[in-house]
């Protein structure tokens, strides 16, 4: 089989302004696009900083509708290029209720669907839970122009659950936008054990399901206060890891951006590959499907 | 907390004579005992050559009840020093029907219980489906005297939901044992990539659960028919990739032992860095249990 997808990865430093965040989103995707890039993935909420490092009220103000302005914005720039475009939003859905949401872009035909995170965390610095509602539209796979596309987020990553739910929908690449990274006090002990038990599991996704992932991250320090001059220094942030990458049915790394920079990265992959891998090791053929019904409990005690 | 558990795997080149593989087993359990081990795990199937790569009815000879013969001879060394035995062997459940089943022996208690493997492999000289009945006992754990164990088998290993299913009973350690190898044709281009795979996954079952896993391999070529005597040189076999290891929660590989040789391998394992492990990245808690029902699905199309 010769049938081929190129994909892209839009790697981005955030700044403060969300226009300016925005410009530079249209920027990746269109550099995505002349490299031929047809399916290009943003960064989770990449419109602004990770907002979730405190608990604050201020941040509700960036929340939009979707669809609304910036998928409006970005489906000018999918119809004029024809790519799909897979954007992470901060979701407003009523007054006082948010998601951390995905919009998919189809061409011409602009918005196409959503997936809301099904996922939340709450941990140290990311406070997920205060301002995201839970997803309440299940998991979900796309029939783009351009193939059929499962998206999750960020935290949904470390679920085999959730991989395996969103492939079993005929996904042939699963899209992880992240914002992961490390504390700076965690770093030096934890960080390479971190950032490999990340691309392990996504690796890992691949493999059981026979089918391409990319994950795309943002890089560079965040301050937990934006008035804070000696954060970096004195390590009151995050330091996201950049490093986005694209893993082949077999559980390769075909391709990963740097930890530093933002970069576009454009990888063609060839689709025939998932018959091959799911052929050759037919782990979908012989799911236990009967002897699964425990996966719905918290805890088997 | 200071609370750790020995963990020994016992890696063998299998021989065609029974009574010498269960010798060498019984060898290798001593030795890791005398390493200190309190949980030592054999290889799938260790009585024998791995006798699924032809579909013949001879192999059935080989099957013997469980408990039965086998386990009788464990349980004199489990008793005797104090330990956990997990020992995979061929089960006759009746006449005409057998499975592919995992026996814990526990110290002076002997045999505890079985798991028979759930997901049964069939592909190009892992006939498996031809002589394996899938298991009916489900995804078991054992609360041994040494502590909470999770046996699972070779194919399951491929299976998130195994290992979910398995870990959610509280397992503290998941143990594979295994036997996986090249087809020799295969090696040159596709060797690395498989290996790294079969490694891959087993650390994401350890990530995503936030336990440790164990597999355990057989090592050595072992030719179609045992008396082709031209059957190495020309590549009529498996090599089984030995490679046995120990993953720990946060999904470093803690050991690892030799391609080509038997080999004893003990690890000294803190359980605490379960607890560590779990509340830092805190992934049991945020399941959506009521959003998996279609993992009991084989497909959603």
């Amino acid at each position: 089989m010769s049938e081929v997808l190129r994909l892209g990865l839009v790697q981005m430093r955030m700044r403060t302004d969300p226009e300016a965040n925005l410009h530079a989103a249209l920027d990746g995707i269109r550099e995505a696009a002349a490299q031929g890039a047809e399916v290009i993935c943003l960064p989770e909420l990449f419109r602004s900083p990770y907002f979730c490092k405190t608990e604050s009220a201020e941040p509700f103000a960036l929340a939009e509708p979707v669809p609304g302005p910036t998928t409006e914005r970005l489906a000018s720039v999918t119809a004029a290029l024809d790519v799909v475009v897979i954007a992470s939003l901060f979701e407003r859905r009523a007054r006082g209720l948010f998601h951390n949401t995905a919009a998919v872009l189809d061409g011409a035909a602009g918005y196409v669907g959503k997936y809301r995170k099904m996922h939340i965390p709450d941990d140290p610095l990311y406070y997920e839970k205060f301002y995201f509602a839970p997803g309440d539209l299940g998991f979900r796979t796309w029939k783009t122009s351009k193939g059929t596309l499962g998206v999750l987020i960020c935290w949904d990553q470390w679920y085999p659950e959730a991989a395996r739910l969103t492939a079993l929908q005929g996904a042939e690449v699963l899209f992880y936008p992240t914002a992961i990274g490390w504390h700076p006090s965690e770093k030096a002990e934890f960080g390479t054990a971190q950032r490999e038990a990340w691309v392990t599991m996504q690796r890992a996704h691949a493999i059981a399901n026979g089918c391409y992932v990319v994950a795309v991250n943002r890089t560079g320090f965040e301050p937990v206060m934006l008035d804070d001059l000696d954060a970096e220094r004195e390590g009151r942030g995050i330091e996201f890891w950049g490093s986005s990458f694209v893993v082949a049915p077999d559980g390769t790394v075909l391709a990963q951006a740097p930890e530093n920079e933002a970069a576009v990265l454009v990888a063609e992959v060839p689709l025939g590959a998932i018959d091959e891998q799911r052929t050759g090791w037919p782990f979908l053929r012989d799911r236990r499907v009967d002897a699964y019904e425990g996966l719905s409990a918290r805890f088997l005690d």
